[in-house]
């Protein structure tokens, strides 16, 4: 009988999930809409049938050892989803509460989307073995999952580990917190977006980036024009790697890891972004602690990783 | 029989050193020189004869628990003393094994002294039950022990927590440990003498403090003008404040505390350096962490509580 975990992953636009094994193989995977379903309940039942029938199309036998969720905003505490602004339902959703309804007596958990890929890293990725080590996720915004001596810290309320909203610079870019100048501003796939039009403002530089809107410019635009030596988007990248290895410098101070795994798609430019954040990093770090720090890219794959950070969830419960 | 730990606090200057009970209370207390001893076995031996003496002078019978010292650049995994600035043995000092040689059997544990410091709020103090706490010592420098889900935050190398060397400024005040712009360059007795300074030097303001030195002016000094309404005085104290409030706001989002405890000189102003440190820290503050975390003095006497940190290495090894 196959030990499996359900890792579900619930987005913005799409909720993903995924039956893995312990070696992160996923057995079998799908979606559902999330943006759709204004009611929850609604939304529930949906997931709750689909995940039912994909299970039936698994011939072999399995034996299901929990249920792991990653959510924005989610509360390992708790259980709970609460005021995730880019969800549908607003307020505090028990989402933990309503599930064990549906499957008693299993362990269920859920964590935030950053600290979920964390516990994928540490399962599945680079961060096997390790005790301390950080997770940054480079997507729309900047996510962090911070790991101490072998544990996410979730901190006295279930929240730690928000990377994304340290300040850099006092009423720097408005945020969609609410606050300015938060490091997520600066430094996320749509960070760098602002860098960019931020230096087609300031500089007559010849650059294809000036084609483009901003709605229409992605990071990955601006990573193959870096590739291809495009100098405003290079030095967008310096920009962006010279606040990320500042940011990164002061989170060593707090939790001295052995490594910093950079995950998400401006991630995807690889040394472009990691060279110069190693090496801003490097210069702004408390002399104690240079030349022991690595900063990598993750280990896992980009497909599914959200999936297969939900279901670590499970397996890491099922260690301790 | 009583039991007790033998606490040792190794500063630049002095090494003081109590016999102490699990409720904090020190039944004898002595002190050396630390800083008349060029060579440290000599001063090891001077150490180790005079605990003895003091050892010796307890009329009831005591049972020896274990001996927590908290030092400069103490690292709790190795035992050692790592290259600390201000103590005139260089390289590592093996301080744990050459104590074990004395005491062999005993537990004995070494770890800085803002770890001490936490620890002792743990133990006797203010944290006491807490499990996600920071300790800020605002002495001459600033140290800070970060405490996640019950323990010290030692991290991959045993010197995580070092907020005194994050960066508030590109190329900023010069700091001792040889970078630029770190926290405590603003935040501490001394930084807040700098900025004494500053405004001296950009203002025409009137005030006493344009009497003393730099040599000669201390926190204390700016402490009793800011309370008797001294201008400068109360800009710097509102300029530490928000610095540090802004940093803390950073450091929540690290590790989501509970309660942060500020101790040490600079701490004993109150709520003149407190009041304006939490309106910036919760200006500052990702919205998810509002209101939740308190910002308060450390409910420890300042005489001995170096002593009693560094017992509490012992009593919380105990525990757990």
């Amino acid at each position: 009988m196959k030990e499996v975990v359900i890792g579900i992953d619930i987005g913005g636009s799409y909720t993903k999930y995924g039956i893995v094994d312990f070696k992160g193989n996923c057995l079998r995977e799908n979606f559902i809409s999330t943006s759709k379903y204004a009611d929850f309940d609604v939304y529930f039942d949906t997931l709750q049938t689909e995940i039912e029938e994909t299970l039936s199309q698994i011939n072999d036998p399995i034996k299901i050892m929990g249920i792991g969720i990653g959510a924005p905003n989610g509360n390992y505490y708790r259980g709970t989803i609460e005021n995730a602004p880019n969800l549908n339902w607003k307020g505090t959703i028990a989402l933990v509460d309503k599930m064990k309804e549906y499957y008693p007596g299993l362990p269920i958990k859920l964590t935030n989307d950053a600290n979920a890929a964390a516990l994928g890293e540490m399962i599945y990725g680079g961060a096997k073995g390790m005790k301390d080590f950080i997770v940054i996720t480079l997507g729309t915004g900047l996510g962090s999952g911070i790991v101490v001596d072998g544990n996410i810290v979730y901190g006295n309320d279930g929240f730690a580990g928000e990377l994304g909203h340290i300040n850099v610079k006092h009423r720097g870019r408005e945020c969609g917190c609410g606050k300015r100048g938060c490091l997520e501003t600066y430094v996320s796939a749509s960070g760098i977006r602002r860098t960019v039009f931020k230096l087609l403002a300031e500089k007559v530089t010849d650059t294809e980036l000036r084609n483009y809107s901003f709605k229409d410019l992605t990071s990955k635009m601006i990573t193959e024009a870096a590739k291809k030596g495009d100098p405003i988007a290079l030095e967008a990248f310096e920009i962006t790697g010279r606040i990320l290895g500042v940011k990164l410098a002061d989170a060593v101070a707090c939790t001295s890891p052995e490594t910093i795994f950079l995950f998400g798609g401006l991630a995807q430019a690889g040394e472009i972004l990691l060279e110069p954040t190693r090496i801003y990093m490097e210069e702004n770090l408390f002399p104690i602690y240079r030349g022991k720090v690595k900063l990598e890219r993750s280990h896992l794959q980009e497909t599914n990783v959200a999936v297969l950070g939900a279901s670590a969830l499970i397996w890491k419960e099922l260690q301790s």
